[in-house]
């Protein structure tokens, strides 16, 4: 496994700081928005004497509610169709492991979350990806591209819905498109769904598990994180109702005893956060959003990609080099007012790096008067830059 | 991965419970101790308000005292090398993974804990194990028999110090020959080492990190789990003098982001549990250990290893085709005044599953009349089993 090119970067960040500057980071997934406050009173009121071991499948009432929270999306699964993992990383991780043998691949739209390599590749396993470009948004690559790809060795195609680096919400025509590959070609369609709940403008978000005649080739993989801002948790799920899948990933599940038990406790009370939690979290990120698009939109020679979910955008440089090098620049070079901006390079995204190398995502998980500040710096950094390298 | 004979006995668990029947269990290492107070009051004083992601190789605060905790067993390790993983099952899974490429071998004296092999085979890593026996109390194998085994694909010696499933508690010397072999074949030796506090008789448990001249070989895993009696954390570790191995490990680390955050402030908790709370467990499960020793002595035709360390004792049944049979007997068909027991098969810590075909594990995790019933139990069923089974 390769280093990304975002941990590259973090010992120019220490660098930055070293000097007294402060560093702004756009560049991770990590929300300021609180952690529900029944969370934090389950955890505050924890009474047992024994901090046990859970089953490996995750604790009963956590799935059965898990089960009531899918009800509400019009989703039918019932506890025994849920596997809790720590966090989706570990779901990702199980079903790679589950689902393939060392030598198969797994087809995946690039740009795309960079763990997904990791991974994949710790298993042997080969990703596959299909381009999508940022003009048109990221949407699904044409899907004779994806059906070129499939082959006796492919087990997979797997999603991000809505997308990480991408902020891309698949359309139902979209993952009706990718339902018939994995039906035609008996493959599984997996969904990363762990922004499910961050849909702006009144679209909506379309879960595998909802589309038709095909509950055994979808699988979604969850996580507590980033819904309800409790990334620290490290709790996450797989769904599914194919039971033979199911046996195979409890097999992971019971070489590693269990997922944490307290932070199982946390989610059993997340799950009772009330629709006026998300709507103002959902209304706070829509607010950030809106303006992060508006100022890119006005820095010249940045193309911007126009994200409807998730907490991510992706940006194109026009007459760069190097984003990575540039993202560097910004952080080993540059200050502005005594700050400046730590990016993501989107090269990490890519396996065609080269694909991604103008490319930078912005994760809009700060409030907006530091995404202003931020953008303030990218727009002077890249003046300054730009006039340097011609000079 | 095959299930294991413990968890195909679940079902008859649960058969004999639906039948009013209590089921004293003593095949699961889930410690009855209560987790030291001082850790419980740090949950329920959980003070922030947002449960973020941490540092991929773990709290710094962690690693730091983790240094202290060892340097008081004289073993200078700083907070860099040491990787925090979600339980010792990570710990375990990620080394395989940073160590082997599939078609590797490790080698591993057996009888081994389970979910080696589970670990092994998710990374196509070949597990060779080399025979200890119940007449010599799972002492290490000849040296020569584990030389025998090594070929240019072996990677690693992995023990468990002091052992689960035997209680085994390796010698210096044995230690120091499995170093030569490590230092002449140029390998990894790994020590399981989770139940290092759990020693008897005033014997002394000598770390991997103590032995001399062999830094870049020796790799500890660790947990918390049963040092604190806190399995339900998932907090564990990888601690390395070998900076190359630490940078694999840490690639694994930070594909999953982080381990839990709140177990972890959990466990810098743990870290100041006084020796008081040690002196008195090691006590109790001394006295239990002993208690259960002399119970198991007194039952014709069972041979018992003694062991020294751990909380696991295993006992073989002469004249008895099957231990999984007879355990699954016990739970399906007998019970003593309302109670049964279930025991673990030791089969499934055998990769030459007949060598421990007549073999039990009894894990000491029940207080002592818990203990003496759970004895009258198997003695009285062993007696009308054989009886059946004669006639």
């Amino acid at each position: 496994m390769p280093a990304s090119p975002i941990r590259k970067l973090v010992p120019y960040a220490d660098y930055a700081k070293s000097k007294g500057i402060e560093v702004i980071h756009l560049n991770i997934g990590q929300p300021d928005i609180e952690t529900p406050q029944q969370v934090l009173d389950t955890i505050q009121h924890y009474g047992d004497k024994v901090l046990a071991y859970g089953p490996s499948q995750g604790l009963l009432e956590l799935r059965t509610k898990l089960g009531s929270y899918y009800a509400g999306f019009g989703i039918e699964v019932s506890a025994e169709d849920i596997t809790i993992t720590t966090g989706g990383s570990e779901a990702l991780s199980m079903l790679m492991g589950s689902l393939c043998d060392s030598g198969d691949n797994v087809i995946i739209p690039e740009p795309f979350y960079a763990n997904y390599n990791g991974f994949a590749s710790s298993y042997a396993i080969e990703v596959r990806s299909v381009a999508s470009s940022i003009e048109a948004n990221f949407a699904l690559p044409d899907v004779s591209l994806i059906e070129s790809q499939i082959d006796e060795k492919t087990r997979a195609i797997l999603i991000c819905n809505p997308g990480n680096p991408t902020g891309y919400l698949y359309t139902d025509k979209e993952l009706n498109a990718l339902k018939e590959l994995a039906l035609k070609y008996n493959l599984f369609l997996i969904a990363d769904e762990v922004y499910r709940e961050f849909v702006y403008e009144n679209q909506k978000h379309t879960s595998v598990l909802k589309l038709e005649d095909c509950d055994q080739h979808v699988v979604v993989v969850d996580s507590f994180s980033k819904r309800y801002s409790m990334c620290g948790a490290r709790v996450g799920c797989i769904v599914s109702k194919n039971k033979e899948l199911n046996e195979a990933v409890l097999k992971f599940a019971q070489a590693r005893l269990c997922p944490p038990t307290l932070a199982q406790l946390a989610c059993i009370a997340a799950l009772n956060t009330s629709s006026s939690y998300f709507k103002a979290v959902n209304a706070e990120y829509d607010k950030r959003r809106r303006l992060l698009i508006e100022l890119l939109s006005g820095i010249p020679k940045v193309k911007v990609a126009y994200p409807k979910g998730a907490f991510y955008c992706m940006i194109e440089l026009e007459e760069i080099e190097s984003a990575d090098d540039f993202a560097q620049w910004l952080l080993e070079s540059f200050s502005l007012n005594g700050q400046t901006v730590m990016l993501a390079p989107a090269s990490g995204f890519y396996s065609h790096s080269e694909l991604g190398k103008r490319q930078l995502r912005i994760a809009y998980v700060l409030e907006s008067t530091r995404l202003e500040q931020a953008v303030d710096i990218l727009r002077t950094g890249l003046e300054q830059y730009r006039n340097q390298n011609q000079a």
